[in-house]
């Protein structure tokens, strides 16, 4: 039988990784759908808004990384248990995702020497904001970024960090936060995820 | 007795408004908590990540204008039936959300001529290219933006969309949208809503 689900996104991990793991995590078949670059422009105009993630399920289609995510937990148990938890794994989804939007134009700069100021506003004023911040969070959290235990807000974290820590600063933005490390690794280490992170497409 | 929700938020409308109309509407009373910017350096650090809105509640603290906006959408019932549901609003609201922060950069640009030229993308690429998808939205969800009837998605575009697509371009962006204005003036005539737009502080 083919999957209920179908999720399509770029051939990579980007916006696309946290629902892939979260399918994974709960055992859920998906068609893991991934398009090309140069065959974008054929597709775009299949989706409403141009963009992906999207997710499809009985004849429905719809986008938004993060609202596919929050959906997604629940089916696979990582979200709150009442509307008050709910809300608090959400707030620290949408704050990594503040600092992920500031990090953003680094990415899409092309021109060298703007890149490089860029990433010198990120090293030196965004990150030694935010990342404090966030490790005191999970070290309140038992080692997580909400309700002192796993929820989706660590897989999120996990998805995401590598994405724009790493890729745009160039270096391991997380070495002087432990807590922000291991909150990762916790993830990476849980077996259904350490299978796929071996058998993904690279 | 003292309201058992307590919202702060910087003296104007923004990204509190939203979470205002939702507790307006579902009748829940709450402390409307207004903070002047020159007051807002002794207040930052109060704050986890140094931002507003804040939520209050039973001794519980949680920032984020959407993910508070979604736990009182919950509340007042201008949330979805299930996941799928509530997935479908999310996705909305977060589209809504990417054009405004397409926006946000002309009304915190300082200088003229950049700000001029801000506008000009907006008006020449942005919207053109976000409005009419929306239009077509809320055009197929019977003059709603998801699910063929209200919640709380026309409340965040009812509230966000004033002060985004008015203050920044200068000019009725919805002029030429009439589900999109049709939509807000729904959310604006709702009884309660009416009677806090007419007493509520400029």
């Amino acid at each position: 039988m083919a999957p209920s689900y179908k999720l399509t996104y770029f051939d990579g991990r980007g916006l696309g990784e946290t629902s892939r793991f979260l399918f994974k995590y709960g055992g859920i078949d998906f068609e893991d759908v991934r398009i090309k670059k140069e065959e974008w422009p054929q597709w775009k105009e299949k989706f409403a808004f141009g963009q992906l993630p999207v997710l499809e399920h009985e004849g429905k289609q719809v986008g938004q990384s993060i609202a596919i995510a929050r959906y997604l937990a629940k089916k696979v148990k990582l979200a709150g248990n009442d509307d008050w938890e709910n809300l608090e794994i959400d707030a620290i989804v949408d704050t990594i995702n503040d600092l992920r939007l500031k990090l953003v134009p680094i990415f899409y700069e092309q021109d060298e020497a703007k890149k490089k100021a860029l990433i010198e506003v990120a090293s030196k004023e965004t990150l030694p904001y935010y990342l404090p911040r966030l490790e005191a969070v999970v070290k309140k959290n038992n080692g997580h970024f909400a309700l002192g235990r796993l929820t989706w807000a660590d897989f999120y974290f996990a998805t995401i960090s590598r994405v724009f820590l790493h890729s745009f600063t160039g270096s391991d933005a997380l070495a002087d936060y432990p807590n922000l490390k291991a909150s990762r690794q916790k993830v990476n280490e849980i077996p259904a995820i350490k299978k796929w992170i071996e058998t993904r497409p690279d």
